[in-house]
Formats: structure tokens, C-alpha cells, sequence
């Protein structure tokens, strides 16, 4: 047992936070002004291989673990939220397609994808469906050796702006075990793509409704085999909650940063803000919080890499405290900025709206607790 | 003690609950889009006595009490939170004129402010002051019978879009009994305007920073006597706090009317949310603070119009209370609904953002629990 | 709408803190420590009509409302919670006779329940049945025109030390519809009592199971006719619940007068304790909380006395609201007297422990969230 | 980076388990109820090296980390929180001892430390004084080669039944550079008792204010060197704050079992208490903040074996986080037990009486808010 980081952890964090302070924080406000995608640094990010972060050696990624990359991620998520949490779906599609991807498929896209001059959005959620994912509508029906994909897919971040799809449809019957996963190009024929969803926040990427109208893909495009893909999607989100749990709490930590200086810097009553001791003590139970956060994280992360059999519970643990106390704390160091706080030439307003949907995606929040309530009690959890 | 509306109240209520539906409502998400200050529909309010609520009937206003008040501007912010909140300030400043305004001034303004025909702003707030109203600089020195103004106010609701302001200036020594207030033109020689700040929310109005330079104005534009101001602005205050809190109660119940319904719309591993257990749980806990939140709304007004010797502390009690719940029942509403609750398409995210403030405005809610623990320290409070 | 108490209410309410403050603050610790039923002290509360509050003038009451009566009880809870929590119950057991009882029973029993000379328990909880009040199994058979009751029920405060028991037992179908109320003579050939629980808190009256084996008692002995049971018993619960959180919001200012009055006694660093923020700020959001707590309670009482249609839903979220608030202000005020609120020296400890309990009993306040959101989601509830 | 238990570790805690199993947990009710301290157990816990878990091997103890020692703790108090306290203040006296007393010190005392055939108290806090540990008052007048001590020490957990006294008293200057740390046997002559104090909870010790009335000690029970005193106090400080926050965990581990397992047995309405969601989700948010919270006292444990610069934040963290979680865990157990959480047949409200004095003890939380506090604004804290 172990707190401490490695000196390779440390050696990744300090390279993120470079590249956070220079690459995305000073552009975060304009890209949420302007609801722009930057694609561009994007690639960027790519060169440092933070689009592969978790995709093995051999498939060209770096071959981290996902403690590590939750390092990396928190890191980049202090300069923009919403950046980062794309990054997080493009390293597990990317991650998806090395680890079940046939060789056609990787041939295609595994280079593009680990260097970001491809980006992959993940296809699950259904209108309708939201966080009951093996209600899954969207059909692939194997005819003449392609499969036709038909149906609907909604909240799909980089919807339009990205290359690849990560797409679960249904190849068997009602169920889970009815589910396949599959890799469409993302300008195939008879995908089309819904307008912009205007959203609270998360405006750094487009989020669209994905329609698949007989679209045509070759059966080397399914990950896996028939059936496997709610098995994938699981998985996946285990590690897709740890993702979005650590860009809350790097979100957090950039926030009370924030707050702290501007303590120091504004007055009231003649006396600077940190002289108050009501917000001193906010203050300390916002760090406090974050901290037990930051160790929900990286134990659920840990859990996952050595494939503990309760890695889920943990990562839904993880989720559900780390999102929540992101938001708490978002919104806190808001107050303590006061009026400015709500105005756009502070950064609190953006953080309060980008944490926000953390405690949405992945599994609500409210599915978080299911989970471990089913797990807690159906058996008793060894604790030591 | 009865705790039952009269048959009067509900008369109001009604009419003001039309009025939102009709005038309000349809149109709420698009002036927040569109940054759009609905100055005609003010003037409808007008038509209503919606300008003038408690403006003493001598003066042309409705003449009603401040918890009348509180009824009806609870109903319209159902329908438009930040509407309803610029009404709000638009009647504290009109009721502020129509008491200590002199003959000269109320016979320029009344007629309009009335009706709607002139709005009116508040000017208190000052850059570097904040929630510290009794520290305030811009002045106004006494020269040849008229004042100059000179001096900067932030965050001015309505600003550069009315016709008048009610202006916080010093005119004697430091502290709180050298403030006097001055009703000043809005298109006053030396009076301009900043940008319009990008906000949170409250996109229904602009935001300015006024800056008075050298604004020369007759001594009959000031409002009672040299020295007064402070004691102005804290009634203005006590009742700007009820109002706010009404506006937060108003739009938590709006919040929650629409989770209500979207929670037997929308299913859920084949079940409508209605059915799970959680959140009819939540959703009781929302209603349960809210009930009590209008409770204290309406017992603090009674008590300003009571003129009782602790309405301060009850005004500070509700506004910290109702708009703490608000914002939390806003906020849960809007997890209800998914990832529904984070698009525009619905007015989830969009209450959220609107009461977020009023945990903020017109004193912060940390500056109501010093104004509360201070009352509460400096004797005992007979209860009964 | 006046939320001012009458001059009558007033008078009330100081008869009820003479009391509390001479015969029961001066001895409540006591009575904790030594498990002592204060059987006399409740005979001198009965000479002042505090065993009658409600029960109507014709039957030796004082007639009062339920919210006059709501303003009593917190008086008196303030002197000591447990004792008045007895009275309460007596009092709602003593208004059931009063009201459903045949001139038999109430030749029997009202002069001595009104004087205290009597005292009356009320026995519906059964082992294995908690909240689900509905399902009860002890039996009343009519044989021969007299019933013959048999079963068990637990948690009832008072038994062994009472004279009168109002027992819900089953006369006809499984279900509500089949449940009857009768008067029984607490020495009654077939009544025993189990062993007075040791229990956390409410020490100054013996809880005991109570078992009836072949109890026989007269036809007369039954309130109402037969299958109204359950309808006097959710009647009367409406006002327990109103009763146990009053004596929850008592108990809580007590706690909080006695915080404030050792934040100015106690230094700490120098300074009193009065003089911390953080401290300020933790008063200031306890009374507040008190004071939402406390307009929930008399909302609902007034919803009571009122008959509103929704008077069910008003209870319970007030007996959710105040007994939550009631537990979170004693320990508060405990945390303020730091090692001091830990020992039996000072009432803090006391005060938490015997709160606890009204969030559980009189329906666990998980049941007061069914109960409301069940009501919440059937229909629109008018607001107004 | 390595969030498992070695085998070790493991190997520690089993032994723990089964000593906490049989010689713990079936007792531990009836030691509450009868105030009963348990020596005889303390001398098996001794045989089993708990009695100096972290003291250095060559001293005669286990030499284990503050990790290790947690990881122990926390087993031990599932079976009784006060015994496990206890303990974990004789481990750190006996620590004290170890590693500041003089041979001559050692040579009387360290072998019956380590067996638990003398057991140790710790002296600090001071009538007046509380958590503002560095104004003490009992004075150490050094004469003639002996030290007078004068002087009272306040809520002194074990005093009267207790060997050796570790006391810090004032041979300098005001302020924390004029203390000095000393053994005392607790029965040197003018060393007096008072009265055992009446708790809530914590009752398997006692509790007693130790006076001082000019009690002779040679210079060699001075620990250390003159005005080290308060440096010890400290370090032990962020010791004791990781012990007594294990023992919030463990005990509220406890709790969560016994709620996790009573959900299974009880039945409401026809179904299991774990079939109903609302209580599965207040299950799911226990069990979500322990695990942080045994996160947050293993990282600071941690921290202090490692020597951290903030090793003293993170222990107040660490402290005021578990402590609180540990409360609530305990209170919303008993809740889930409705009437029978109440009652001394269930281990419930034990439980809850027992944690709550963690959260005044050692610095109350508001301390522990006040250190993080000053920490955070002091400097900014290296995150990665």
C-alpha cells in the first residue's frame, strides 16, 4: 500500500499540466464562447500521445494503466473541461478498437486515431433509453455478409466533427446478450447527423443525434464477436466513469485554486476575503472533499487495472462522490467570487456548467447508486 | 394566525399566474438566448399594477402590502425569472420615489414608473464593495445648489436600458450616515454605460457598470434628507431580499411542477420514473423545502409590514433559506431529467442558471448569516 | 393571512414556559438519569388543562385548536421533551375517547383523563409491522357481545404506569377496513407488560410491549363502530405527527438558547466563542432552520384544523421537516460545547438523545416521504 | 502507487478480526452498561502486541507503521469503539515513551506498556482551554531537581484506572515553546481523581479530571528536552487524530454490516427492507463515503509515516472527514432500524453515542477546519 506517485506518474502529470496551462486554458472561455472544437489541439495532444493514453504498445498507444491516465487526465481537465472529457471518449473508443478490432479495422484507423488526426465518438445511449442500456433499439441486421445498421443515437459528443463511431446496435435478441458492437466511418452512407444540441455547458464539442438510415458495413467492422458488445459497453464505461469522475476533480481543483487566490486578492469590510473565517472553513471542507475524491478516483482506477471482481462497484463509487463533489465545489468557489463568479470573464460559471453533466453521463448519478446497492446487497463485500 | 390566503390574494395570485402563462412563459427561453430585455411586456405588466405593487395608491401605485406583493411575484416568476426580478427592482425603486421622492421629481417620473413607460434601476453596488454597502465612494458634493455626481456602480440590473436611476451617493463623512440617494436621469450628462457583462443567467436584462462623471442634478432629485441614503437602501434592502427569495420560490416550484410531469412521461427500465422509490423520495424533499421556503418568504414579509423589530433578521432568514432551496430544487429538477435536464430544449438548465444569482444578489447568503448570527449574539429574541 | 399569534395564543404560550421553566427544566435531567415517570408532575399539568388541550369543552377539555395546542406543547417540550411527548400522546388518546367513545366509556374515564389522574397510552405498533400500520394482527373476536382481544404490541410509551390503553386491534377482513378502536383498563384481566425497554433516550417514561391474552371488554369499550380503526388512527396521527415534531422544535430552541448563551460564557484563543464566524454562522443556520421548522408545524396544525383535503400530506412533511431540523439543531449545539455537550452536566447530550426518536416514531420519517411523494404525484396540488 | 493490503498488512488485520470477534464485540454492550473498563482485556490485547503497535522494536513493541496500526485499529473497533479509543491512547503514550523517555523512564515502565499490564493516560486538555492546547496552565516548577507539578487536567479518558500519567505542563514561558512533557505514576502523592463524568457515550472507560497538587517527579520523567513539549503534543496530535478517525471508520463499518443484514431480515409491507430503493440508495451513499473515508485516514496515515511536509493537514482531514462520515454512517444505521435502532438491544445507538464524542476529541472538527484553513491560504499546496 502506497500513496505516493511514481516518478514516472509525476513525470506524465507535470508534461499534462504544461500542456493544460498552455495549450488549453488560456483558449477555454473562447472555445465555450464560441462553441468552437479544437480540433487542432486535439492533434496537439496527440503528439504527446494523450489520445492513446491507455491503448496498448503494440496497437501504438502508450500503454498506460488507467491510474496513470487518470493522472494525465485531471491534469489536462484543470485547462478545459470539456477538451479533456472528449479526449476521455476518443481514448476508450480508440481503446475499444485496439483491444476487440479486427485487423481490417485497425489497419484503417488505429494510426489516425493514436496521432488525433481521427477522432472516435461512442454511440450507446437511445432516445428513450438514457441510463437502461440493454434496452438498446438501433438494429444491425447481417445480410450478405455486411451488417445494416438502423436507428437512433442521442447525446453523442463530436456527433459530426469526428471520423470514427463507435456504434452498439442489436444483432441477437432482447437483452444484453443480444448486443454487438461496431466501427462505422463516420461520413458513411446513410448517417446523418441532428443539429446541435444547445447545452448548458460542454460547449468545447459538438453533441449531435446520430441517425443510421441502412447504413452498410463490412462484418471485419464488428468488435468482438455477435453479442459481446453490452459485455464492451460495460467495460467500457468502468473506465469511462473513472475518466469523467477525474474531470471533475481536476475541474474542482483548478476552481478552488481560483478561489483561493481571489481570497487573497479581494476585500470586503476592509479586510481580504481569507481573513473570514466562515470561508476559510468552506474553503477547507471544499480541499477536503476534493482530496477524498482524487483517492475514490485512483482506488477505482487501481481496482480497474488489476481487475478486481468489484471494480465495477468501485468505479460507480468513484463516479458518484467525485462527480458530485466536483460539482459542490465548482459551485462553491462560484459563490465565494460573489458577483463575479456569475459573469463570463471569470472561469467559475463555465466550470459550475461543465461539471455539471458529469453527474448525468456515464450513468446517472441515481444509476450509480443502484449499482452499488444491488452489489452491497447481494452479498457481503470482504473489507479490509 | 391563519395561514390561509384571503379571497383578495388569490384574486391577485390568479391574474399574475395568467399573466405568466400568456405573457411570460411562451417566451422566457428565447429572450435568454437572444439577450432579449422584454421592455414591452413591462409595459403590460404596468397595465396590471404589476410596476407598482406596494406604491401607495396616493401615488398611483396598487398600494398593497409587501406579503400581497410576494404572492404575486411569486406567480410571475413562474413564468419568467429574470423578468419578474427586474420587475421587482423596478417596483423598489418606484415605491422608493413615490416615499421619499419630492414633489418635483415624483411629478416627472411617477406617471411612467407607473405604468411602465420609464423603468427604473437600482445604483448601490460599487466595484471593490460588493455585499459592504456602508463603505461606498462615488460622491456627490453640494455645489451652487446642485449635486455632482462623480463615482462607478457595477452590475446595475437594466442598466443602459432604463430611464432611471436611483442612485447610492456619499455626501457626507465616511460610513453608513454620510450616504444620501438621488433620483438621476438615466441620459444625465456624464452618465454612461459599459458593456453589457456575459453572464451565468439573467439574460433577460443587461448588466452594465454606470459611470457618473461629473452628473450635475438639482437638489430636489435627492430623496429625503442629506445622510438618509443608508437607511433608504437597507429598507430598500429588506424588502429587495423578500423579493429575490420570491423569485427563487416562484421558479423552484415551476422547476418542480415539470419534473413532476416528466416523471410520469418518462420511462425507465420499462417503468415511468414516477414509479421508482428514490426519487419520489426526491421529489418530496424538494416539495418539503419548498413549502417551508415559502413559509419564510411570506412570514418575513409579514413581518416588514409589520414594521416589526426584527423584519431585518426574518427578511436575511428567508433570503438565505429560499434561495438556498431554490437553487437546490432548480438543480435536482434538472437531474430528473437526465441529460434532457442539460439541453436547451428544456427550461431545466435554464432555472438553474437564472436563480444561481440569487444566492449572490443583494447581499450575499454569507452576508445574511452575519446579519442573522449578529441579532441572534447581540440579545435574546423572544419566541413565541 | 397573519402569521402574529393572538393576545389568547400568547397567554398560552407564557402559562406553558411558566410551567416548563418550574416544574419540569429543573428535574428533567434527573428524571433521565433515573427512569422516572413523572406521574405527578403530569397530574399538575393536568390542573392547568394541559392533559385536555383539544379535547372538546364539553367533555372537560380546554377546546383548544391544534395549533394553540402546538403552541403549548413547544413550551413545555422545552422544560423536557420526553414528559411532554407523553403528554401529547395522552392528550391525542384522551381526545379519541372524547370524541368516538360511548357515554360508557367516557362516564369511565374522561374526568380523570382531563385531570391527570388518569393517563392514557395508545397501542398500535405490533412487532414486525413498524410503519405498515395497516397489517396489524391483534385480534378483537365478538363473542357473546363482548370482545376478546389477543396479540402483542411494542414500543408503548407509558405501559405499565398508565390506566387507560386505546388499542387498535382487527374485528373483521385483513386490511385497513378491518381494524377497530377500543378503550381498555390497563389492569384488565389479560394484560401484561413486558420488561421496560432500555433505550437510548426518553427515559422519563417506560416503554413496554404490552400483550393481550384473551382480554374480554364490554361492546361499549369500542370507539366508533366497527372497521373505523384505522380511520381514528390516521386521524390521529395526523395530529401525533404534529405533536412529536412540536416537541422536536421545543427541544431545539432550548438547545439553541443554551449554545448561545455558552458561546458568550466560553473562551477559547482568547476570545468568547460568540466572537468565531464559523460559530456565528453554524447559530445563524440553526435558527434558521428553527424557524422554517417551526412554520411548517403550525402550517400544518392549521391544515388540520382547518380540514384541508391535503391536511395528511401538510403532517407529514412537517414531521419530516422538524424532526429533521429539531435532531440537527440539538446536535449542533452539542458540537458547540465541544467535550462539555458530550457529558450529562450540561442537557445537550440529553437533548440529542431524546429527539432521535421522533424520526421514527409516529411513522419513520422514510414513510413521511412515501407519504408525500405518493400524494406529490397523484394529482396537481393547488399552489397558492 | 498501490492501493492493496500486503500480505502482511492482511495477515495483521485477520488477527485483529477474530481477537475483535470473541473478546470484543460480545461484551462490548454489556461494558457500556455497566461503565465497566475492561482491563483484563487490554492485558490480552497486550499479549498480542496491540498494546504498542507502532512502538520501536528495540523498545519492546511491534514496530508497524501508522498505516499498519490503522489498518489494525479499524478491525479491533468494529468489536468496541471505547476499548479500541482507549487503546489507541495507550499506544500513543507508550510511543511517547518510547521514543522521548529516559532510560530510567523506559527501565520502570516500558515492559508493562507493552503488555498492557500498565495501561497510560494522556494529558492535555485543560479546564478553559479545550482545543487551544498551547495556553495550558499546570505548571512544572523545577526545584532542587524536582519538578512541582500544579495544575488540572479535564476529560483525562482512563484516569484513576490507569498506571501512568504522560502530562504536559508549563516549565517556560507563556506560549508553546514553555511546555514541557513528563511521566507522572498516576500514583504519585498529590496526584487526586474526580468524580467519573457521566457520558453519552464512550462508557467502558472512565473519565476524570486529574489534579495536580504539587506532585514531586524527578527530572528523569521529563520526556525530551524543556519546551519540547508542545512539539510532542503536536506529533502525537496527528497520530491520535488517524486513530480515533480508524475507530470512526471501523465502528461505522459495524453499524453498515448490521443495517446491511437487518435490511434482509426485516420486512415492511410484505417485502424485505432491501427491496425498497430509497433505503438501497441510502445503503449505496454509506457505504460510498466510508470507503472515502478509510481512504482519507490510510493516505494520512500514510503521510506521517512518510514524514510529509503536510502530514498535519492531511491527518485534520483525515480526522474531521472520517469522524463526520462515521456519525452520519452510525445514525442513518440506526434510522434503517427504525424503533429497534433505538433500543439497547440493538447495537445501534451505542454505536452512534460512541462515535460522536470522535468528532469533539483530539481538536474538535472545527480545529481541524481552522488547520486545513490556514494551511490552504498560507501557501499553495503542490497537487499531483
Amino acid at each position: 500500500m502506497n500513496f505516493e506517485l511514481t516518478e514516472d506518474q509525476q513525470a506524465f502529470a507535470q508534461t499534462a499540466k504544461q500542456f493544460a496551462e498552455t495549450e488549453l486554458a488560456p483558449f477555454a472561455a473562447q472555445w465555450d464562447k464560441e462553441h468552437h472544437f479544437p480540433v487542432e489541439v486535439i492533434k496537439k495532444a496527440g503528439e504527446l500521445g494523450f489520445c492513446s493514453l491507455y491503448t496498448p504498445e503494440e496497437a501504438g498507444g502508450l500503454g498506460l494503466s488507467r491510474l496513470d491516465s487518470s493522472i494525465v487526465f485531471e491534469q489536462l481537465s484543470m485547462g478545459c473541461t470539456t477538451t479533456t472529457a472528449m479526449l476521455t471518449i476518443h481514448n476508450m473508443a480508440t481503446w475499444m478498437i485496439a483491444t476487440w478490432g479486427s485487423e481490417h479495422v485497425k489497419n484503417d484507423w488505429m494510426d489516425k486515431l493514436v496521432t488525433g488526426d481521427a477522432i472516435a465518438s461512442y454511440c450507446l445511449t437511445e432516445p428513450g433509453a438514457g441510463s437502461d442500456a440493454a434496452s438498446l433499439r438501433t438494429s444491425a441486421q447481417l445480410i450478405d455478409g455486411k451488417y445494416h445498421l438502423n436507428g437512433s443515437k442521442v447525446f453523442i459528443s463530436g456527433a459530426g466533427a469526428t471520423q470514427v463511431l463507435v456504434v452498439m446496435a442489436r444483432t441477437g435478441d432482447k437483452g444484453a446478450g443480444g448486443v454487438s458492437a461496431f466501427v462505422v466511418p463516420a461520413n458513411a452512407k446513410g448517417v446523418s447527423y441532428g443539429k446541435a444540441e444547445e447545452k448548458m455547458g460542454w460547449n468545447a464539442q459538438p453533441t449531435r443525434m446520430v441517425t443510421f438510415d441502412d447504413v452498410k458495413v463490412d462484418a471485419s467492422h464488428r468488435l468482438g464477436e455477435e453479442g459481446e458488445g453490452f459485455k464492451f459497453a460495460m467495460q467500457g464505461l468502468d473506465g469511462g466513469r473513472i475518466n469523467i469522475a477525474t474531470c471533475s476533480i481536476g475541474t474542482a481543483q483548478q476552481a478552488l485554486n481560483t478561489a483561493r487566490a481571489y481570497m487573497h486578492e479581494r476585500a470586503q469590510f476592509g479586510k481580504p476575503l481569507a481573513s473570514f473565517q466562515a470561508l476559510q472553513f468552506k474553503l477547507a471542507d471544499m480541499a477536503t472533499e476534493l482530496v477524498a475524491a482524487r483517492q475514490m478516483v485512483r482506488l477505482a482506477a487501481s481496482k480497474i487495472d488489476n481487475n478486481h471482481p468489484d471494480k465495477t462497484t468501485y468505479a460507480a463509487m468513484a463516479k458518484r462522490f467525485a462527480t458530485d463533489v466536483g460539482f459542490e465545489v465548482c459551485n462553491q468557489a462560484l459563490q465565494i467570487h460573489g458577483g463575479y463568479g456569475y459573469i463570463k470573464e471569470y472561469p467559475l460559471e463555465r466550470h459550475v456548467r461543465d461539471v455539471r453533466v458529469h453527474q448525468i453521463l456515464e450513468g446517472t448519478n441515481e444509476i450509480m447508486r443502484v449499482i452499488i446497492g444491488r452489489r452491497l446487497l447481494s452479498d457481503e463485500i470482504e473489507v479490509l
